[in-house]
């Protein structure tokens, strides 16, 4: 199809709008693909339209090929279901909610985990209708607290959710792997880079999950790599436990004065002045165990103090705290907590004082107690021992205290080894394109959908959850696609093939642009004609550079001669060619 | 494309949804088309997504050849546009309204006047901009009261609308007739008979307005019509008023005694009996005069107690009063009005009494009086005379009272002359499936939507509005083409071209089938193959039958002949043709 310029609704800006952060923004916005509506929400004009469709195009020919069946949920839904599986408390603020004219709570859906069991529940009875997978292209909303950098973090976005049905774990494997498998070659079309890495299941709950992420230095993820092939989002890094040590020959606990010592390295200084370590080695951080005290609110509106021991070299993570204590919200305890809890000495914590165990639900204080996986049975740490002013030395794991579990709460870092054995891990920074979970029989369970087995015995089905934000990655190909004149679209998800530019007042050179144009057409690319009279060259190349597609031709000067000009958007080379093989150049260079 | 049956998700149900008053409901729940999600709220499933992207695409296609681009708006949009226009008020219980985690009202979009109006007043500035006519084809959200019949009245439902811009009343006149044309070969196209009716501007403002209904006598709307081709909505139906008469002659108004009258046959019996008319004809009721008491609720919370009046044959028609006073609201007067306004003395009201005015904003109540049309000056009436048991003769309008204006109040009846000289008008009933409005500058003015027009002078643009229900017709198409055993499809929204259907345990019918089924895809044509092992002949006829694809293709018994079976799902008629033939004969057909 031809479109003619001088009939299309498209105003470029010259001006970068005041709210932009980054490049794909600031290019949608002036180059006429996008506006904004609300914080975080946006409409689509004709040009971002396009591109939006091809972009969904690419994703249902890949969901057609790994046997998805395309279905449409609504945005709006019903409480009920989002409260039998917990989800209508847990998404907290993030989520949309409001109050029909009878009264009856609804939902903008986040997700629709809940609506497709239900569907399923209700139309499959038997192994027979299963394995299954259905899914949807639609706009979903989530109250985000500071949607930013345009559509990369909006409040409104589409998403592709495909949801997987069986009743086997075997059955859920393999349509797992076919979602996993489009996904690979849905990114590959886009031009996108990923990296494959283990997740976090976090809210939606379920035994395994990956992230497609993006590598970017901007991206909102950290993820951690070896060069032996381990990958996984730093929430979800698991820490090699070393083995437990034995007791026998470690020193007894000894409380010692430890004025002034404000931070663990003034702590150290410390001990190395005062109390040389009896193993000749000097002491570092690493030889401390830092407790750190944070508040949980559960669900339930209660508040909980817990402490978490780490190595003293270490911090902790808020990210992988927050994960390992979800859905409950976690924070750093307050003055309150702790007046609350007197048997808590700030600055000179510990599980242990002269007195008996200070932490653990088993404690006089009764407060949890949580310890990096590092901290196993035998091993001997400098911390505070519950007085002002006193640490104690050679408090021994297993032997002088105990605590109530292991939780994933320190930093990683480059060089911490892969819990794979693949080496040493490297820091890396990318953004989530893509995510495909093992639900497993939660949602199964929570909404009761069962089915018959072979044998005639009901049995819960077991599901997996994928999603690609479609949106999302619209906005990461433009932020990856532009230069300091605009986008530069890969022919793949452009809003035309070709832009046909005709400039001056020879109307010669209109005519040859129209009749490349219809050439064009009927070798069946899309066509951008820009036909607008009286407007500068200038102007008309300005614009061609800012929207991007990624072939231009130019029919102006050089027409009286016969020729037009191509020009690659990308490459910015620009070749002459007569007229008349102008429409050839371009399909076979295709 | 051939999709195979037995990796489909497709249940059908053998029972008619409980909730289903119509056709198209019951039939689309059971052959698997929709599901519901809430009162009014429907998930789409694979078989009906592909029945509506066919609609939609028709809705494209007719919009592209019109000239309108496509854009797309967020679903959920600020408040602060619709409180300029007035609409966040105006809407009242039937916008879903939220605030967000920050307290910002927002609302699920009704349609998107306002936020259109905004886009172009950022992006266009000169009257070279325009004109400009651009679409959505969008999920919206009405709180219905009472959502039923399935798709027809829901509160989720996809429309198609479009605005148009221009800065001249000949251009917005243009549009509109785009438009409006664009409307007559959609319909056409989706086999939906319609008539096109003046419409009341409604809630919508503006000046022109027309309906696409569907003739059916189960349609919410009544229609008015005369054989000499005028059409209105029975709401924009506009009384023809007789000329004023002279009041020489008229007798003097006479208070008479009127004990037991309390309606109007009563009234009239008791006139025949005492008081002949003096012109010598019978006294009808349509010699007096009924005054109904209306309170109004306006938009700004105050009541307002208002009297209309109308020739005693008719009743008042509250659809018609609703149109005539809208934005407020209105309801018959309450015991409670009555008691606030002693000057009416309820089954005797009338707009004089013996002691002077008593109905008019100038009167002793103070109370608003509006006409009838056919109310003219110089016509004689008998009605209230504000008394206990007293009626009044001789009342003549222009002499004795005058109102505060005039009415669209009355019923309109088969055979009342239509407005344009056209003849007498018939009633009909009819749904309504699409809506052209000239919205004229409303919204321009409250938003401030101006350009420069050739002389560099500021005008405000002109608007149109152009709604079409895509799910209303979608179901309204069901409702037209079904029998007792399920769907009928048109050619034009069919799910598939084709269902194939192999039966039977031998696979030479499952070779064929299969054939021919790669046959008709080669051909561009899309196949649904029923190609379930184990399922009974009578099982996949029926399902066929409900599904209602237009041309069903048998391969059975007759395979071992080299026969299949080509069956027309609308007329029943079953053909045999040689296998190798099948594709030829259903690829002509067409």
């Amino acid at each position: 199809m031809v479109t003619r310029l001088s009939n299309y609704f498209l105003r470029t800006l010259r001006e970068d709008p005041s709210d932009a952060e980054v490049a794909s923004h600031r290019l949608l916005v002036r180059a006429g693909y996008i506006r904004r509506q609300a914080p975080g929400i946006f409409a689509w004009l004709p040009l971002g339209l396009r591109v939006k469709s091809r972009v969904e195009q690419i994703v249902r020919e890949e969901m057609a090929a790994a046997g998805a069946l395309e279905v449409h949920f609504p945005a709006l839904m019903p409480r009920e279901p989002y409260e039998l599986t917990g989800r209508w408390e847990e998404y907290g603020e993030n989520l949309f909610r409001l109050a029909d004219r009878k009264g009856a709570d609804m939902l903008l859906a986040p997700t629709h985990e809940e609506a497709f069991t239900l569907l399923v529940k209700d139309l499959c009875t038997s192994y027979k209708d299963l394995p299954l997978t259905i899914y949807q292209i639609q706009d979903k909303y989530r109250d985000e607290a500071r949607p930013r950098a345009g559509l990369l973090r909006g409040r409104e976005f589409t998403m592709k959710d495909a949801y997987s049905f069986d009743y086997t774990d075997a059955g859920l494997d393999a349509s797992y792997q076919k979602q996993r498998d489009a996904y690979e070659r849905i990114f590959s079309r886009l031009g996108l880079d990923y990296v494959i890495v283990k997740a976090d299941a976090g809210a939606m709950g379920g035994s395994k999950s990956e992230e497609f992420l993006h590598p970017t230095p901007v991206g909102e993820d950290t993820f951690v790599h070896s060069a032996g092939g381990y990958a996984a989002n730093v929430e979800a890094y698991t820490t090699l436990a070393p083995a437990p040590e034995s007791v026998e020959g470690k020193g007894e606990a000894t409380v010692f004065d430890s004025p002034d010592t404000p931070t663990i390295a003034t702590l150290v200084e410390l001990l190395n002045a005062r109390h040389p370590n009896p193993d000749g080695r000097v002491w570092t951080a690493a030889d401390t165990l830092k407790n750190v005290v944070l508040a949980l609110t559960h669900l339930d509106g209660t508040r909980e103090l817990v402490v978490v021991g780490v190595p003293g070299d270490r911090d902790i993570d808020m990210k992988r705290v927050e994960v390992a204590f979800a859905p409950s919200e976690v924070e750093a305890a307050t003055e309150e907590d702790f007046a609350k809890h007197p048997a808590l000495v700030k600055g000179y914590i510990g599980p242990w004082s002269a007195e008996g165990a200070v932490l653990g639900a088993e404690s006089a204080s009764g407060v949890r107690y949580l310890l990096d996986p590092r901290i196993v049975d035998g091993t001997a740490w400098v911390t505070g021992a519950n007085e002002d002013e006193k640490h104690v030395l050679s408090l021994v794991a297993g032997r002088d205290f105990t605590a109530d579990g292991v939780i994933e709460a320190a930093e990683v870092r480059a060089g911490d080894p892969a819990p794979d054995g693949s080496g040493p891990v490297e820091l890396s920074r990318g953004t989530e394109i893509g995510h495909v979970f093992q639900l497993g029989r939660k949602y199964a369970e929570a909404l009761g959908l069962q089915v018959l087995d072979e044998n005639g015995k009901l049995v819960t089905v077991t599901m997996g959850s994928y999603g690609i934000g479609v949106t999302r990655a619209l906005a990461l190909i433009a932020e990856l696609n532009n230069d300091d004149k605009g986008l530069v679209w890969p022919k793949a998800v452009a809003p035309f093939d070709v832009h046909v530019v005709a400039t001056g007042k020879d109307t010669a050179a209109f005519d040859a642009a129209a009749t490349i144009s219809e050439g064009l057409e009927q070798a069946g690319l899309d066509v951008l004609y820009d036909d607008r009279p009286k407007v500068s060259p200038g102007v008309k190349f300005g614009d061609a550079e800012l929207i991007g597609i990624p072939t231009i031709v130019i029919a102006g000067r050089g027409v009286k001669d016969g020729l037009v000009e191509l020009w690659d958007r990308r490459s910015g080379e620009r070749t002459q060619v007569a007229i008349e093989k102008a429409v050839e150049a371009l399909t076979t260079a295709r």
